[in-house]
């Protein structure tokens, strides 16, 4: 018998990319990327005409299939393996990520007539403009005692499903009327793949109120929130059709056969989120363990053996990442996105020069010259909410703040307090695990960042004070659907029939840790201990300045 | 008879300027400007080997001196004026900047064997390392309940000459001992010039803690500052020599002559402070009308009637400014220097090449493009502290801080938060007149922002909510000290009898003033609001993380 590959596919927030996994030894034989030729649309739709509001951050669909017809065909050419030889695929993609579709599953952007509406388009994870429905939903949720609230650390983000669905109602209720459902995007993809509509447990359970015990909140509960709304599940999300992770959602159909390359009957799998489908990629199966997946935001995912309740995080969905296990998550919006921000708005001249001069990237530059200063040096201490605090306040309304300058701080004095921000942030929702009952044990990660800054990952160290262990895959996420892939096709057919299984072959950690150092970890205690202060002076309803600014914004515009 | 003219020769942060004036029209026919070759020493001393502490920012001395012999000469070549015309000369300096010298009045840093000692060179206004000083100071005066505090806001600065002079005493003893002055700038470049030790009224009453009425406070309070300290009056301030605002302090001797092309026997007037000479300049000669002189930092001096306590104001001194009133004292230690931080240090390569390509320099680009955005627009607020708060707070260990930063807010829009935290500065120094009895009812401005940047002018001119009055030469100090020169002519040598004959002739505004926008005031008021709030918050005791981020600084370096 030949030699039995995988294929996962990960969608990013800029690109998609498909790996190919040998089922044998683990090895990620080839891997291609597909650039999303629109994007993130915050500014104008396609039409170059349409003005975007504020806090809009849409996507198009056509992308997505993009990705399938170019990144599966790469690999395949790139290993030369013999598409009968690929037992299963799988994706996972940014989450709450949704579009509304026609009764053929066709995005209604895809038709002209809508192609100039912003709501038909998809709302990326970090579209933030549908933050009064969100306040709607948990003042009404809070009122009315909804046990569901508490499985979300007491609130409902605007990033997620309902408030998006919301905004659609509100705004445009005519392309809420006219979709035959509302998906999340993991969802729509794998669709492409089967031809059959699933819907994952895990994106229902973390972003859209499911729970495998007790279902979604009663149409009773929609109906307060807006007489519109009382059969959304009913007619929007096919609450039938979820299924769990790990299952098959169906197989490769003709068409998308054409569009891969991939052979027809090939197992497809449900459709999985990038941070929770990265867990087995690095190899954790049991309570306590914290991956951190940090890109341009970072997802914190940990198991546990029972449902606790714990403010501000994301969510605990049971078996929502491993069967058998609650599974949390947690969040920061803006990690990766927060350097880039920076080296695009505020880097000078001569710091690009001499990175150019020394063949260096800008990042590479930066983190050379701030890994040389000590932690406390440069007398600086940032919030880390230039993107709003997803996890423990919940509250997209928050905004950035840098506090310390002199007229001698330098530009890598800046850049490292802004790491050190998104560090403080990941050890404030550490802390807070902590107090509620789901102790962190270890720290795991896994992302870009995780894979290459060691400058960052030497802070997270010392600002948490624990080792962290790194993904051994530059792309755990796509390792991880190749994984569920497999599970998908089943042993039978050359896979795994469990992801236990896989994971003995396919996971992968780096040999060398980042260690905390004892003298950094003392000062980091003490700035962290100015950051709790300001993170609840701020944040906390202390000084409500960023919601008051961001309203006479408004207002002004 | 011939035509008549005086020269003011101002010497700033980083350039000395001389300026010839008709004293006849009040022209201004000609002016030139020598760069200090040391400019400001911050980093190293000149012997490039010694390392200068935190906060140090030092002088050197000679580049005074290239000033006179470069400057002088060149305006009266530029203006083909015979020297014999001249009648008057007189400086004005940033204050307060002193040096230790011996008893032949050269600097004790022109000797060889002091040359690496920091200690030994001329302290710059902006010195900032004598801070414990100025706290052991401020707590003994007010533990012994000393009237003069309430003269100054009550807080003696870092800035003046006590601490700076105990912070000699502390680190550099053989220098303290071995001096045989300490001079404020103004009065040792006034010394070069006429051969004579004089003190100015202005600088001793603003910065040495002496008044026309009580004097210099007592030995016993010195001494129970530091027992060493007890006749520093005696002993390095040679008390006796102080003369007021207006006098004549000598002629030019024959050195003085060979050094600058002046015929000896020119009048030389008593050594006066750049703010303080730029009243008369503005033509300002009555109560109420607050003149802000605006470069690296700003100055706001205003007449009054009488002495009131004003907090946290720099100063108020009995005929301080000009003879008659009280002369009040506030400013600010950062604005054109916190601009110029965030050009060098955080304005991106594609703005300075999109500066080039429009033929602007980055600040007129920067400016172009901030004065599009609407008050309130960028949903930014700022503190601006970058180099600690002179008025109201008056304490160095404060830092800057940027508010309400998003993943879309861009360069522009930081710049313009700076400025206008600048000006809610300004706005809480007018308060706080208002609040004391001293009624802040006009405003002018002076310098070189004044002069340059009307978006600056217009966001103060909305922010105080008062149209602002704009000195008619772009050089008042200057201007202004040509005045008092021609005062210490007198009439009959063909200058003037007082500065209020001399400003009849010699006092300009530009024609046109800035008037605030009453849309963008309604939205500052609320901004401003906010603003006080932080300013309190972190200024006055409810989060001291500034000063704690400072010791966590200074431990770990």
């Amino acid at each position: 018998m030949s030699k039995k590959y995988s294929i996962g596919v990960d969608f990013g927030t800029l690109s998609g990319r498909a790996v190919l996994v040998d089922l044998e030894t683990g090895a990620e034989v080839a891997s291609a990327v597909s650039e999303y030729a629109h994007g993130v649309m915050d500014e104008y739709l396609p039409d170059g005409a349409t003005r975007l509001p504020q806090d809009f951050a849409l996507q198009h669909p056509r992308d997505y299939l993009d990705v399938f017809s170019s990144a599966i065909p790469a690999v395949l050419k790139e290993a030369g393996v013999n598409a009968a030889d690929v037992v299963g695929v799988a994706v996972d993609f940014t989450a709450c990520t949704v579009l509304p579709v026609d009764a053929a599953g066709e995005p209604l952007c895809f038709q002209k007539r809508h192609a100039s509406n912003p709501h038909a388009y998809v709302k990326l994870w970090k579209h933030h403009a549908a933050q009064d429905e969100a306040n709607r939903l948990n003042e009404t949720a809070e009122a009315r005692g909804e046990a569901f609230l508490k499985r979300y650390g007491g609130k409902i983000s605007s990033e997620w499903l309902v408030p998006k669905a919301w905004q659609i109602l509100d705004e445009a209720p005519e392309i809420y009327g006219e979709c035959a459902g509302i998906m999340e995007a993991t969802d729509w993809v794998t669709m492409q793949l089967c031809g059959a509509e699933t819907r994952s447990s895990c994106t229902a359970g973390y972003k859209a109120m499911w729970s495998k015990k007790d279902g979604y909140p009663s149409p009773d509960f929609y109906r307060a929130l807006d007489p519109r709304l009382e059969n959304l599940v009913r007619d929007k999300l096919s609450p039938g059709l979820i299924r769990p992770i790990g299952a098959k959602a169906g197989e490769i159909t003709e068409k998308a056969a054409e569009l891969t390359g991939l052979l027809p009957g090939t197992a497809v799998a449900v459709g999985n989120v990038d941070a929770h489908v990265s867990v087995p990629a690095v190899g954790i199966s049991s309570p306590g363990k914290m991956l951190m997946i940090m890109g341009t935001s970072t997802c914190h995912v940990m198991l546990g053996s029972e449902v606790k309740t714990v403010p501000g995080m994301c969510g605990v969905v049971e078996d929502g990442v491993i069967p058998g296990f609650a599974g949390y998550e947690a969040g920061q919006s803006c990690v990766g996105d927060h350097f880039e921000w920076f080296v695009e708005n505020a880097v000078p001249e001569e710091y690009r020069l001499a990175a150019k001069a020394a063949g260096q990237n800008i990042h590479e530059y930066l983190s050379e010259k701030a890994a040389r200063l000590k932690p406390g040096e440069s007398g600086l201490l940032a919030l880390d909410w230039w993107n709003g605090n997803r996890s423990v306040l919940v509250d997209v309304d928050l905004t950035g703040m840098l506090l310390g300058c002199t007229l001698q701080t330098r530009p890598e004095e800046i850049y490292r307090a802004l790491v050190e921000a998104t560090a403080y942030g990941t050890r404030m929702i550490i802390e807070t695990f902590n107090e509620s009952g789901a102790p962190v044990e270890e720290l795991y990660a896994a992302g870009g960042i995780a894979e290459k800054n060691p400058l960052i990952m030497q802070i997270y160290a010392d600002v948490t004070n624990k080792p962290i262990k790194i993904s051994g895959s530059p792309q755990a996420p796509a390792l991880g659907a190749a994984m569920f892939g497999a599970v998908a096709a089943g042993k039978a057919r050359g896979g795994f029939d469990t992801i236990g299984e896989a994971a003995k072959v396919m996971a992968k950690l780096k040999d060398v840790a980042y260690k905390p150092d004892p003298a950094g970890a003392a000062v980091y205690d003490k700035l962290y201990a100015e950051y709790r202060i300001l993170h609840d002076y701020f944040g906390r309803g202390g000084n409500d300045v960023m919601k008051r600014l961001k309203a006479i914004k408004a207002a002004v515009l």
